[in-house]
């Protein structure tokens, strides 16, 4: 392991932290939140001895940085990032248990929005606005950022590429351009500007600048939490429409907007992951107004909750506008489908993702193919471009994964004795960065109740999810840690 | 496809059925259960006019005939056997609905042990005799069957090896020796006399002969249908330690005997698949039992019922001693994750199947490993040698084609609107051929309040559960059916 390079890297990683947090510390002191401002105080100090410190420790080399330090690096910056990103909340005895303060920061840079909270009404607004800034920050990564904004690998090397693969979501990341840190770019300015557009409409909507700000944070993170006690309930209809859109726009691939900017729009039109998130987004919306006839008042109103629980749900959001514990058999079904498929690669959204689907749908169309006709040679196509078996193989080992964590942490989690679907859609709404479940878990409820055990397993199962799996497993294996 | 040799095939198949029919109407007229005599009498006239059509209209080819035939034949003549075979259930009132029969009936041969029924002690003994004899057909295959006795195929072509393995389960079976007919005509012989040895055991117990016969065909076939409506909670402790170890040896592959016949013991007890089975279901009834603390009377008694439910749900089975939804609900965690993993490849038991989750497992880790060292090239090894690579693919398009079904299958049947542990556990107690769920398809309950059209669904799964998934999905798939 490259220890002195990685290490040099968190500390990179650190100083970018503590600089984020100053916004929050300014807001404090405008609040007057002097309790919450001295919280932040503290933590941006520790934040920058530290990132100083590995920093100073960690000077010149020059060896060679291979593909597991780029996974093992950013599988543990993101760890050491949240344990210093929930001193603010720990310190301002905003929540007094360290775990639950870790689990609630891991959730945000997660994009999760699983919270321990009971109520956030009576926070200070720093407090709150750290929270829900997280997810920002979480949504398109922190190594991103540091790669858009500087040079940290000197050239373009296998550096910069290692971690850019490592940290971003989808099974095909490609690079919008050659070089890596000029997408790294594209994706942050892309991710800014269409921030900037919802903070806009919501404020059109009469939304004080506050609560849009944070609102749009969760929302472009796909992350979840909110401002208010009742999620987006509370808010006007124009407001929710406007987070329905906004979650549905965050959870589309972001190449897709890269090739609108450069006029490549049949692409974009005949973009198999794309037609297939909104076809099931559609699907589901339709197949719910159906099933909750009868629940509310009007057609309007059905379609709304419909298309803003669905769009919440499949992009991994978790904003809520009414408890969907409430609604029928099939439309907890569909919503528990959705929070397993989850939104497209290369957005900000979890899940198992869209074009990930895809590639499993195809691959085993082949196989049922070649049952039938053995002689034929045939490649897996997406757009119509041949697949690399590499990628296909990396899917199916992306899915044992996948499948298997699901299964040890349900194991693990349910010896706390709650409810089957309980732990279950707990595991589900963390794993795949969603927040709420169902039962004991759902929209009106919090993970307060789960033991310190369970809520460290499922903290790993949120970084799981979110840096898709191998950066989080592989510090788990022994041959990572072997001295050759 | 190849219809002459298929419907000629599926004819000898129809000829089997019939004949293994009439030890049910025998002991019907023994009982004086004319009404359930008559019902065996025309379902058997029934079966004999279509089986003789069939060979008579598919006279002479020579055609070749390819693996999709092969995996097609088996499809449909389980379908075909299903369908005549209930027409006991239906003709003689015991089941007055046709699709509850055809549910019975392919949950009997696809050894799921699924009932629609509420009670079965009013039911006449022919009747109970056939619904048993199912999972002894349907546990080591009919199709196997026929092989060991006939040479259906002439000589050992592609047709019999074809067929032997799309009914066998296991991702990997191997021939035990060289000629196919051989290797069925072992296979048979072992389960005969292992069924005859539980006889045996259970007559020692003081058990009736009738009732020995059907607990036998059950547990050999890891089935379920009970004579009792309480299952095996009413019988003695030893009839139920009896039970549990003869489940447990029925769970075992096959192969393990066949190489303990031949003296390999070294084989034997190094087998990673068996080491595997065997270690699971000692650590499950461990947990379970300090998970049972004060939940009855004595040690002994809790081990004797946790012992009994993990080795009747591992082996996919589904007898039952006791209630055990209203275990805690770590207990029923674990029984939940033995109902995915099951018993071993190569027994008569379902599930995803112990040598794929090993198969799964150890190419993860390679995956794992090949970050880490890319340039290295390691094989999988199970038991000392390596796995071919097309295995590997076919395990992970396997484990897809299992997901996905499931996930389907749950969404459809959703559609009744009861609730996700019920519709899950559901799905997964049929697609598993286990038979019992949770809550509302608990062991205490049964499948009755179901619609129509998810009982279809459901017997679409119990069916792919027991055939190893494919020769049902080919049925589905348009090329199948194309003419070149």
């Amino acid at each position: 392991m490259n220890y002195k390079m990685m290490g040099r890297f968190i500390g990179k990683i650190l100083m970018v932290e503590g600089v984020f947090m100053i916004p929050a510390l300014l807001i404090s002191l405008w609040e007057r939140e002097f309790g919450a401002a001295k919280a932040f105080l503290w933590s941006i100090a520790v934040i920058f001895a530290v990132s100083l410190v590995l920093v100073a420790l960690c000077r010149g080399t020059k060896n060679k940085f291979y593909a597991k330090d780029g996974l093992a690096c950013v599988g543990i910056s993101w760890i050491v990032m949240s344990l210093l990103g929930c001193l603010p909340f720990y310190i301002s005895g905003a929540i007094p248990g360290f775990v639950d303060a870790f689990f609630e920061i891991v959730s945000g840079f997660t994009t999760t929005g699983a919270s321990i909270l009971p109520a956030v009404e009576g926070l200070p607004k720093g407090i709150l606005y750290w929270r829900s800034f997280s997810h920002w920050l979480g949504g398109m990564g922190v190594l991103v950022f540091l790669l858009a904004i500087s040079s940290v690998g000197g050239s373009d090397n296998g550096f910069t590429m290692h971690l850019l693969r490592a940290e971003s979501p989808g099974p095909n990341v490609g690079k919008l351009v050659p070089k890596m840190k000029k997408t790294a770019e594209i994706l942050y300015i892309l991710y800014v500007v269409l921030t900037i557009l919802n903070v806009v409409f919501l404020l059109a909507g009469h939304m004080s600048l506050f609560e849009a700000v944070c609102t749009a944070f969760g929302t472009a993170g796909t992350g979840g939490f909110g401002v208010k006690n009742d999620s987006i309930a509370g808010y006007s209809h124009y407001i929710q429409n406007v987070c329905t859109v906004f979650m549905i726009l965050f959870g589309v691939n972001f190449s897709c907007y890269y090739m609108l900017l450069i006029k490549q729009f049949k692409n974009v039109f005949r973009d198999e992951e794309l037609r297939l998130y909104l076809g099931v987004m559609a699907g589901s919306i339709l197949l719910i107004t159906l099933n909750l006839k009868g629940y509310y008042a009007t057609l309007g109103e059905t379609v709304r909750h419909a298309a803003f629980q669905v769009s919440s749900i499949m992009t991994t959001t978790g904003f809520a506008t009414v408890d969907f514990d409430f609604w029928p058999g099939f439309s907890k079904a569909i919503l528990l489908s959705l929070m397993v498929i989850g939104a497209s690669a290369g957005s900000t959204g979890g899940g198992f993702k869209c074009g990930r689907l895809l590639l499993v749908l195809k691959s085993l169309q082949r196989s049922v193919h070649q049952v039938v006709h053995p002689q034929k040679v045939q490649a897996v196509r997406v757009n119509g471009t041949p697949v690399d078996e590499k990628i296909l193989k990396n899917t199916n080992a992306y899915l044992a994964a996948y499948v298997i964590i699901i299964g040890v942490s349900f194991l693990l989690i349910s010896v706390d004795g709650f409810s089957i679907t309980t732990n279950f859609s707990a595991v589900l709404a963390c794993f795949n960065n969603i927040g709420p479940g169902f039962e004991m878990v759902g929209p009106a409820c919090n993970f307060a109740a789960y033991s310190t055990f369970s809520k460290l397993v499922l903290i790993m199962d949120m970084l799981a999810g979110r840096l898709e799996i191998f950066p989080i497993l592989i510090l788990f294996s022994r041959t990572t840690w072997r001295h050759r």
